[in-house]
């Protein structure tokens, strides 16, 4: 699949690393055309991995993911411009965390809203799936490294889901949950201060979540 | 141990019958003397069970549990009086749920406060600690129900921390995992709209979160 993905940082280098070695064409995409991270990432892993700008990197892709900080995302969406994810799978992996009262970090968006629904108002006519962003990029792509934690997945459009979920399986995830539609995406972004409190108990980030007990309806 | 248990819903009948169980002697508290709901929970329970005002449950136990709904739990604290829980282990059990604007319900309080946190406010004297909040009031008393989720705990008194778990203990929880001081009880309140999401797909409440993969530091 052509897969574009949006940032340069330890999220976006996690993703699309466990792409292309999935065998996906993987473009990553920054502000500028030549982000020097984006280069070193791209020569590195071969010819399926190319960097370009966020509105290159998401046009020339079938499916996107927005690995930019949580702050960040909704201005890159913007920066690329809505047309660039036209009628696309839009997998959200980004946490809108707020580091602007000091640590530990509060929630920019959160309750009655989320980050992830303000995405897909952003981008209509796209599918947005929240997923991922409940454990440490590492994980993301490789969630046997923590027991066998548990994938939520948010989202408005089932076949999206299924794209997603599919994706995630292949990334070596078992046990997901789709939780719903994206408006579901408020219940896993509010588990970040909880995910945060554990990483200061635990002392490291290799920790998930598993939803153990549940079994059919009675 | 004498122990107060504010409340008569489900949480309340739920975490005072489970405590004359193992022995302790509970009052439970409620706006009125003679709440109904009480009185035949009292009589259900021997001679280990009473009921009172919220004042009474409070000023003559050593440890008191709030099982209120959120959205009265410092309404309780107050008609209680404050001096009916000095210097006492207060363990609050209810989450801040906003019911006002239909279903799903919000939080009244979240983010950058937390209802554990107001409770300790509202009683600077006593040692308030967070727990049980994130699970059914069944498996509160009986987490064997849902697999062996973990327990988180919040509070800032150590002693305090050390007599709720061995409570825990005594109730069947096995993993346990102390978070820090009160201001981590908003990740914990914050658990509640995955929580709700969770039991919409799962469609029963005996569900839990275990906290996976965690080791010592590296």
């Amino acid at each position: 699949m052509k897969i574009g993905v949006l940032g340069t940082g330890m999220v976006g280098e996690a993703i699309g690393t466990k792409l292309v070695q999935l065998g996906h064409h993987v473009t990553m995409g920054s502000r500028t055309p030549d982000n020097p991270n984006a280069g070193r990432w791209a020569k590195k892993n071969g010819v399926n991995a190319s960097q370009g700008t966020f509105r290159d990197a998401a046009a020339m892709s079938e499916l996107v993911f927005l690995c930019t900080k949580g702050e960040a995302t909704l201005g890159v969406i913007q920066s690329a411009g809505a047309a660039a994810f036209q009628e696309k799978v839009v997998v959200d992996v980004s946490n809108p965390l707020d580091f602007s009262h000091g640590l530990p970090p509060s929630l920019l968006i959160c309750n009655t809203d989320s980050l992830g629904e303000q995405v897909q108002k952003a981008l209509p006519s796209a599918k947005v799936v929240k997923t991922l962003n409940i454990v440490n990029c590492e994980l993301m792509v490789d969630p046997a490294k923590a027991g066998e934690p548990t994938m939520l997945v948010s989202g408005n459009d089932p076949e999206a889901k299924a794209t997603v979920v599919k994706l995630l399986k292949s990334f070596g995830w078992k046990d997901i949950v789709d939780l719903g539609d994206i408006k579901t995406a408020r219940g896993t972004e509010m588990l970040l201060p909880l995910w945060l409190s554990l990483w200061n108990v635990i002392g490291n980030t290799h920790f998930g979540f598993k939803i153990v007990g549940r079994r059919k309806s009675e």
